[in-house]
């Protein structure tokens, strides 16, 4: 096995908003397995805001990454060498691996993937890590009642769009935010939000006040900044906050301030920031739940895929830009090729 | 029964930092009760920072106070005449009410003081609702676990001073945050905790940081804007926040913002406002334990007192701006006057 990996990883810090030049595609030699190894040919990267947080020198919940390092990221891909009785040649499987073409690893970081009756790359968005931090984040630490308003963030986003139909599943009245009148007409005519509101607007914050006529119970945040600011204004009595992302605060030296903190205490918010890496217990019934809502077409999503690991960069920069439609997918190869 | 009463009435809605003419005191003459009622001549009168939320046009936890409306507070106070059997004459209550010599109320907004062994002016503070907010924010919101580190604002004011102790007595190391030197060594040499800044210092946060090695679990926060910005710098893992009180924020169009909302995230920190009238179940339990430990000294208080209802708006103005030192108390009338 004399194969190629194409690895693409962190030249070096950002300085402010992360540009291709931060990263380097690199080649390099795939050494033998030993045992319990396992070769993954991966086929779909996903692409996501936490990437990004990852790339400063912030502490945080995992070391930062440093100059050289491939970046991390999940995919789906199919084993291709195995030295591990429990994942045999041609196995499908979704793991926390890096942005690369192939992926020496152990089985665990790898998760088979089992259900073959909706499209593999479901697996990195709403029957996976974000369709389950959207669970997790709505239905169990937000906890919504009927009736109650909810106001999500990046509405159109791989987590905001299963948030949304979630919240209205659970019988909530449901006000997106995102960018544009395109991804807002998608949240409510396809998602089926009540409403959607254009944070770019010049009336953004007249719009929101009108559209949370009884203000908000339940505020799922993907973003932060001026946009999460407006929400607090609209804080109802024990309204939830759950603490996502913070889009807006992940370039270094530029942190958006928060002026309506009064709300926390004059509501008595409950607020709660979480990762979902760090409830594993959750995701089985998730993803199981997640699944067979896809199946009965109670979940809607889209994907916005770019072709080649090399263009990974560029899509990526695009995502955090708000410049992609639904979850954003990198297409590194074709399954059987 | 022809006396008179002596209120003191919000004049008008403040402007920005509140002034004396924002006040005005009055004589009403006392009607004569009906079934049911009692009089309560009021002895200490107690004032505490949320009466200035309650001044602002802010939609909060009850509607806002309107011009002319008297000034609400809790009174220590002896029932002088009563129509009502459960609280006959010469009872001692504490009760909310308002800043008054005198109340017409109801058993409902009255509870008998029973322990005799301590100043009766302690059920305002240290055995009433600031140190029932304290137990409560800290014991039940944070559950601090020992060898944890606490971070308290208003640090010698009549919350924070019972927060501090009751965080010592739970094994965790506490660091307080003041106004001025003097404040700071009676935070750590008359209350026992093991650190105390200034927040007024020039190396405010540099102090912070180097009394924080272990970074901080709870935050128990009274105050806001900067000086909360600054402990949510210092979170750790998991954190911790009651937000109890915004003393900052209490002025209209004057707000501070807050610009470390990432740690909200990269902490999976937990935020909790609250409002400890609305959590009546758990006032008798707190004040017996609060009274114990009074009685065997592990609960040092001070209170700073000041002669004459007249007086309250002058002390409430300086208690606001920091210039109290301990718990802040009106004497309006001797007990047997």
């Amino acid at each position: 096995m004399n194969q190629s990996n194409t690895q693409i990883r962190m030249r070096r810090r950002p300085r402010g908003e992360v540009s291709v030049n931060d990263f380097e595609m690199v080649q390099t030699p795939l050494a033998a397995l030993t045992d319990g190894e396992v070769l993954v040919r991966n086929e779909w990267l996903s692409l996501d805001p936490y990437m990004r947080l990852r790339m400063i020198a912030q502490r945080s919940y995992v070391p930062p990454l440093e100059p050289g390092d491939v970046m991390p990221g999940g995919t789906v891909g199919t084993v291709a060498a195995s030295r591990d009785p429990v994942l045999p040649v041609g196995t499908k499987v979704v793991g926390r691996l890096r942005w690369e073409t192939h992926s020496r690893t152990t089985s665990s970081a790898l998760q088979q993937i089992t259900h073959t009756d909706i499209p593999v790359s479901t697996a990195l968005g709403v029957v996976g890590m974000p369709g389950v931090t959207a669970h997790y984040g709505l239905l169990e630490l937000a906890q919504p009642q009927r009736g109650e308003t909810v106001v999500v963030s990046a509405a159109t986003g791989a987590v905001g769009s299963v948030v949304g139909q979630l919240a209205k599943a659970a019988g909530c009245h449901v006000v997106g935010i995102a960018g544009g009148p395109e991804k807002c007409r998608y949240a409510t005519e396809t998602l089926g939000f009540d409403d959607c509101i254009d944070y770019r607007a010049d009336d953004f914050t007249r719009q929101l006040t009108k559209a949370t006529p009884d203000r908000v119970d339940i505020q799922f945040e993907n973003v932060g900044g001026r946009v999460m600011d407006a929400v607090l204004e609209r804080l109802n009595d024990y309204a939830r906050i759950t603490v996502c992302g913070l889009i807006s605060e992940y370039d270094e030296n530029h942190r958006w301030p928060l002026t309506n903190t009064l709300q926390l205490l004059v509501n008595r918010v409950r607020l709660q920031g979480f990762i979902i890496s760090e409830h594993p217990e959750y995701w089985p019934g998730a993803l199981t739940d997640l699944a067979e809502r896809v199946r009965q077409s109670q979940l809607i999503y889209s994907e916005d895929i770019t072709q080649g690991l090399s263009n990974a960069p560029a899509a990526f920069i695009r995502m955090l830009k708000g410049g992609n439609f639904g979850k954003t997918l990198v297409h590194v190869a074709d399954a059987n090729s």
